[in-house]
């Protein structure tokens, strides 16, 4: 499968002009070949063959679609040696990662195929006819989950497969009916490219009409704001920066139709050590959070980027081993200048903050992209006093906060924004008499853990990757596991209908889980 | 019971200024006493009471939230001879109206308790620790739904029960743990104070703390301004005209955080009749039209507003059957002046179109709000080139489009914006050849109907009322039914938590329903 420089548009290759390229970030050599900005003809025709699938409910069958997203996996598989090469290329992360994010990727996709034929999560909802009820007949309802429509996925730099052209918005936006048209990303357009032609193989092998899947590249956040605005598109998923989340979100409120946004926009995921766990783990909990940090270079949407502690002698030496386990490493090469650059610029505005100290920078090195590790300190007034510091910085650093009091730790918890996570170390005993911290947490953030760390998010049913604003767009839905399958479905009811107009999934010998006058059906499988 | 002209905060009767007065609109007398806009410390104390039931858990144990809808339906139907001698003499519905729609509110309010002691629609996700899981050991994970928070909900204007201070958005954000603050609405203010205080009454008989519930009152823009953008505010329900709605919905995505506003807007309601039918039945479909129509002097979000038909010998005949049941009764009483003008100038609006004719008008009448029905007619081509003539007229109209061919009836169809309903009245065998009309409508609808009508919501499980754009300002929230607690909850994932520190929710040994490890549990009672 060679590399062209093309759009996916409906099972078709589409050559451009040339107008941008990938680079190494380790190297900085030019990788070719070129790509080129999708125009607004070639959006119009992904959409276009999206809305027409949607329309004519040609993905309307969930075996077929099931059939999809396990052969999606079957031919990233196939393709996994040369997206691996270009991954690395492109992106500068390890091959081990590669390979380890193409295993997820897969399952994931497997997933949704398995949520299918359970058809959990979507279930049809049968109230039948009750003729005789007084004072009035009820008259048989149905209610089923159609899908959205057309999604428009914008894929993230720092998970080239798992969040990216197959990840979980574009599985999950195809578990749940809807075509997808994908928005290659700039920085790894190559990768995308051969994700895309994959998926593109998936979708013949499944005998599903080309229109389901598209892929457009672009480089100016013109194509971007194209495909969100498009009158076709249904809905929007993202995942990235707060800036670049909050943008489309805007964009598509100030539509003629406004659709939803689902953007994952990454946050600072808090660490609450409370005392017996610093006094009793602080070392092994330093050394575990060095390694959290460092993972991707950094580049984590659950990063542990605050750390809480409340300041004894343990506390001093937590400081030392936390310093050591972060700071002695060669750095890391980031995935682009232009994250680099970021990374950068959040460490200067915080280490010139009133209250902010950088107490250990690690080895730099002379990549254009070479980042090194940083603790950060704040002196827990000053961070209560000023939220600008409990921004996500995305790169390897973290930063503690020394509160003087357990009081203190809970005004800390009080002036959190909304996490994707929070974690807190600490005995079962101790928390027990500190409930009002979980509590506290629990209503910040989107997944709350114990004697753990935030990086590492499990795709399954129970995970809920989310969060309040501005970790995400909206609370009430997940961009990761089995339920991110809901943001992409709305509910129809159908009153009346006899057998032979419904749609299939709603007629009475439909197999597939569902609630029949209030109680539930056996799954069987579809 | 007797009515003061006060707001209900957290328990207190608080006086105001007195600013405004409710007025008879049969009579146009002026209703005593007087009422005021709350204040903004008023509202603030409404807000700050309800945010700090949702920090302490006040309102965590659902089995108490199900005792208090339960006392709120039994203290409603202990004023319910004051709530109707009030409330008709507001609104200018009839007393059977108002003995109705308490029955249906009392239920609604029941439902729900039986929805929490049953457990569904927010259900706990269950993943056991596989601590031997390879290549990495799997973590317990717990996912429950966690109340938003406070909750502003304005009523709507036409059902001052179902829709109102009790009513559907109340009933679902407190059966989802959520404190509501209710703005009264103006035009019934005293049938506001009544029903909140039988809601107050209700708090105490379930020993829940008093700031769960609060109403202010309030004629002036600012009050629901201060509301919406209060930091304490979770999320906003509305029912009522849709340049309220979206008023409401852009000031809640202006906040610093931006919080869900689910608003529903009404729709216009389109009712396809086709060839057969109209053959067949005719002359019982439009006297079943009529009278859906003039139901509530069509002050229903659901009444039909389009007829679409195929122009034949026996359209004519539907046409003058439809004319004759439409405009022949005396006029009805609209609810206030205010809705009376908007009434006229739409029609005004409408009659003044490119391709738009009034067939008929009903009698007048003298009173200040006396609204005569009306019967427009579009044709077919004008009505697909301009949308503008597929507004709801909010009243007792409705506007039949004559397509030339079935052909042109889907391009009608095809132009539709979004809505709550649409009907279809035809035979099987007619639909079964005309199945893409159904396809259309349905992605155009919340709810699809052979031949009924669209007034007249069912309060179950299976029930949608909601719908795209612009009938509500997202197409994934149902107001009516049981699953509309679901826009007012979120998943938080518990990671890794001993089961002493878990939410009782979560807890091995917690009642009710969940799904353990992919297992459906017996729901059980909680």
């Amino acid at each position: 499968m060679s590399i062209e420089g093309v759009h996916l548009i409906a099972g078709e290759s589409v050559a451009g002009q040339g107008t941008f390229h990938a680079t190494n970030p380790a190297s900085g050599e030019r990788l070719s070949p070129q790509f080129s900005d999708a125009t607004a003809d070639q959006i119009d025709a992904a959409v276009a063959a999206a809305f027409q699938v949607h329309e004519s409910r040609g993905a309307e069958d969930p075996q077929a679609r099931a059939r999809l997203l396990d052969a999606a996996a079957a031919r990233i598989e196939q393709a996994g040696a040369a997206i691996t090469k270009r991954g690395v290329e492109e992106t500068g992360l390890p091959e081990g990662r590669f390979e380890a994010e193409r295993g997820r990727t897969c399952n994931q996709l497997r997933m949704f195929a398995s949520v299918l034929r359970e058809r959990i999560f979507t279930e049809s909802i049968i109230e039948t006819a009750l003729p005789d009820r007084q004072p009035v007949p009820r008259p048989d309802l149905r209610r089923r989950m159609r899908a959205l429509g057309p999604v428009a996925v914008f894929g993230a730099s720092n998970f080239p497969l798992a969040f990216g052209i197959a990840g979980s918005d574009t599985a999950s936006a195809l578990a749940a009916g809807c075509p997808v048209i994908a928005k290659g990303h700039p920085a790894h357009p190559g990768c995308c490219e051969l994700i895309g032609k994959a998926l593109q193989e998936a979708v013949r092998d499944a005998e599903l009409p080309a229109g389901i899947f598209s892929l457009v590249q672009g480089q100016s956040f013109d194509v971007g704001t194209q495909l969100v605005q498009h009158p076709g598109i249904a809905a929007v998923a993202f995942t990235g920066s707060r800036s670049g989340g909050i943008s489309l979100w805007k964009l598509a409120a100030t539509r003629e139709v406004p659709v939803p946004v689902f953007a994952e926009m990454g946050s600072a995921n808090p660490v609450f050590i409370l005392p017996e766990a610093l006094a009793t783990r602080g070392e092994e909990i330093a050394s575990s959070i060095a390694v959290s940090v460092r993972l991707g270079v950094g580049q984590f949407c659950t990063s542990p980027g605050i750390i809480v502690t409340v300041s004894d002698d343990h506390g001093e030496a937590f400081k030392e081993s936390l310093s050591a386990s972060l700071c002695s490493e060669p750095p890391g090469t980031m995935l682009h200048p232009g994250i680099r650059e970021g990374y950068s610029g959040a460490l200067e505005q915080l280490a010139s903050s009133h209250g902010v100290e950088v107490l250990r920078r690690g080895p730099t090195g002379s990549g254009a992209c070479d980042a090194e590790a940083t603790l950060l300190q704040a002196d827990a007034l000053s961070f209560i006093a000023d939220k600008t510091l409990q921004g996500e910085v995305f790169g390897p650093s973290t930063m503690l906060v020394e509160c003087s009091s357990l009081e203190e730790m809970l005004r800390v918890a009080r002036t959190l924004e909304g996490q994707l996570t929070a974690t807190v170390h600490g005995t079962t005993d101790e928390l027990q008499n500190f409930r009002q911290l979980l509590d506290l947490l629990e209503d910040r953030v989107g997944r709350i853990l114990f004697n753990g760390m935030p990086t590492g998010v499990e795709v399954g049913e129970a995970m809920h990757h989310g969060g309040p604003w501005p970790a995400t767009t909206d609370s009430r839905w997940t961009s990761v596991g089995a339920a991110s399958i809901q943001r992409f479905v709305r509910p129809v009811c159908w009153q009346g209908f006899p057998d032979q107009l419904l749609p299939a999934d709603l007629r009475s010998a439909a197999k597939g889980r569902h609630r029949i006058d209030g109680v539930w059906q056996d799954p069987g499988s579809v």
